[in-house]
């Protein structure tokens, strides 16, 4: 037996789940408290004091996650079995029509000198219009038996290539070839066990014949660094596993690309909250899970800029309001992983959640933040992959187990 | 992929792991507070207040353990699947040089009369020279074809025999023969499972060549009890799981013995935490973790003092700012078990730990101790097992999992 998964019912409910990017914190030492702390956020504080509220740990204790492996864990798939590799997230956050088997590899195009060289990772961040010209070139020279392969652009140097061999076992286990460094020369393709031999051979072709036409297009001279080469496999979607209808509601390619893989439906065009308000708004009655991803707390950490931080909080509080007047069954803020500004990248840090419903004890705090959801949480610490069991619970979404 | 040793990178910081053995304790009904309650303690206080603070659990809620696994889950070694021998601890607490397969056992020489039956299981804890002199004796008389045989004294009646037979597995699964009690006669070498006849016939075999010897060398008439028969297996060391260079600095045989199996290099002479710090500095440079282990606390707490127990942990409290002085980029402090005074043994009570780093969100909780950890804690209750992914994670000696 699987769990949730099997005791997964319908209901009426609907669910907003609202992922606020790099939440969670540390304390800032001349300030002596984090973001959190530092926020002014009536509406949040308010909620979280009806609400049941607690910490969630991505992965594993002490581990920091990319966003691939914080979503997955958020909407319940475990991230270590589900470990999605950086390829298909770049194929699948511009919609590229992945199949079971498909290779996906990330690219960087970068400039590199006569002796092949790396002089710049991003050739000096080109315009997409030429990204997209240079995948057209690739895509009208490179032939190679058996093979099909498609190379689309992505955004200003980055791309991204699918390797697919119908009738054919492709395997992962290649390397990056980009040596994330300058002045050197950038790594062949190596597999990493005999087994994925056939991928590494079939990328020396790829980028054999690459490299002649690249250099004839123009300065700089392209040469195509590929990271993360990862197989896509097809994950069962959310609306299999808990029968949800699942509406995605993000800004970034990324995030949409998260959740085609996990087959919710994405909407296109929304740029900021009051977009995405309205769009969860119109859509209110077709869908009954509303993912809302904000992105500007993850930023904002990633900056390293402690007060910018807070105001993207106390944006999304504003906001809040507006999301309540729905009147959602179950109401969810959290966040992927944390973004301290103080270390300016993703944390390993627990991230604090708000869970509120009909039905949820009331945590009581008066503040909602990192140390207070330790103290008054009425959920503990525990792992993010189970939110979503307790989501489906208090939305009425799960039968009884046992007799 | 195995977490956190595949994200293990190197980083310049250095980790200080303070183990005070038996830390954590229980109310004592007659002051209504535990041992750490009790304790004046104002360098740990204060260090808590800055710090993540917990509980960890060593095995399973409701477990208590011996010191390998609390020591094994402290280091991240889950405890259930490297069950370590009590022969093979006993083996490596005196540096006995196990090779994989080996047969450790433990050894109490105990007084039997004319029909066998054990008058005394520890012989009146006979002087280490005396043990040395039995060893000697049954070293030189012991002889079984295709095996070779170690006897090596511990200290006062404690032993240890090793078994090796090169080109053949030698299973474990063979009882204790010590019946732990007086009055009766000890037990034969047993096999609970085919493979392991092998074991116990040897040992059969090594008792009847041994108890002619013994019984000639002078009264008490000394008999060999064996316990915690068991395998030795090469466990994966801390620098190849984690890339950490490890120093322990212990004062207790056994302790040592731990910190070998998992790779450690090992001090000798310390013989208080004096001569701990100055060990800790002396080689501040050449290492980057370091295993402090404080014995005291579950010393006492086993005597079942409660007031001795708090001014061991009130010593360890007035060394700290001396460890501290180094300035460690994470400080651990925490216990490999509970040793309640109230109980005068191990218990399976949770621990609290407090760890520190630039990095940490503060508990702001004004004392530390069992009852502060459970309510103020910002890292909640968890497995013993996940201290060490924090404890990298805060020293900057991990990789981002996935994209």
């Amino acid at each position: 037996m699987r769990l949730p998964d099997d005791l997964a019912r319908d209901a009426e409910s609907r669910i907003l789940f609202m992922v606020l990017d790099g939440l969670g914190g540390t304390v800032d030492p001349s300030r002596g408290v984090t973001e959190l702390q530092a926020a002014r956020i009536p509406n949040l504080d308010d909620l979280a004091s009806r609400s049941e509220t607690g910490l969630i740990v991505p992965v594993l204790p002490g581990i920091t996650p990319g966003s691939g492996p914080g979503h997955f864990a958020l909407f319940g798939y475990d991230p270590v079995e589900n470990n999605i590799g950086r390829g298909v997230l770049e194929a699948a956050g511009i919609d590229f029509p992945l199949q079971e088997g498909d290779i996906a590899i990330r690219v960087n195009f970068a400039t590199v000198d006569d002796d092949g060289k790396i002089i710049d990772r991003r050739a000096g961040r080109i315009p997409t219009e030429e990204c997209e010209r240079l995948c057209d070139i690739l895509s009208s020279v490179i032939d190679i038996s058996g093979v099909e392969i498609f190379i689309r652009p992505v955004m200003e140097h980055r791309a991204a290539i699918v390797l697919r061999a119908p009738g054919e076992e492709l395997e992962e286990g290649v390397a990056d070839t980009d040596p994330q460094a300058t002045g050197v020369l950038p790594f062949e393709p190596v597999a990493d066990h005999p087994e994925a031999e056939k991928v590494a051979s079939l990328l020396r072709e790829l980028l054999a014949q690459a490299v002649g036409p690249l250099a004839e297009a123009g300065t700089p001279a392209y040469f195509p660094l590929l990271r993360g080469i990862a197989r896509y496999r097809v994950y069962p979607s959310m609306r299999e596993r808990y029968g949800l209808k699942a509406l995605a509601v993000a800004t970034y390619p990324m995030y949409k690309g998260i959740s085609r893989l996990l087959g919710m439906d994405v909407h296109e065009g929304a740029r900021n909250l009051e977009d995405q308000l309205e769009v969860v708004r119109t859509w209110w009655e077709e869908h009954d899970f509303f993912f809302v991803h904000y992105k500007a707390p993850d930023a904002r950490g990633e900056d390293g800029d402690f007060d910018a931080k807070v105001a993207a909080i106390e944006e999304v509080d504003a906001a809040l309001p507006g999301f309540l007047e729905l009147e959602p069954d179950v109401v969810v803020v959290t966040g992927d992983h944390s973004t301290p500004a103080l270390m300016g990248e993703h944390s390993w840090h627990s991230i604090p959640v708000i869970l509120s419903s009909s039905v949820a004890r009331h945590s009581g705090m008066e503040q909602f933040d990192e140390i207070t959801c330790a103290r008054y949480g009425t959920l503990g610490t525990f792992p993010a992959k189970h939110l979503m069991g307790l989501v489906l619970g208090h939305a009425g979404r799960l039968d009884k187990f046992g007799a």
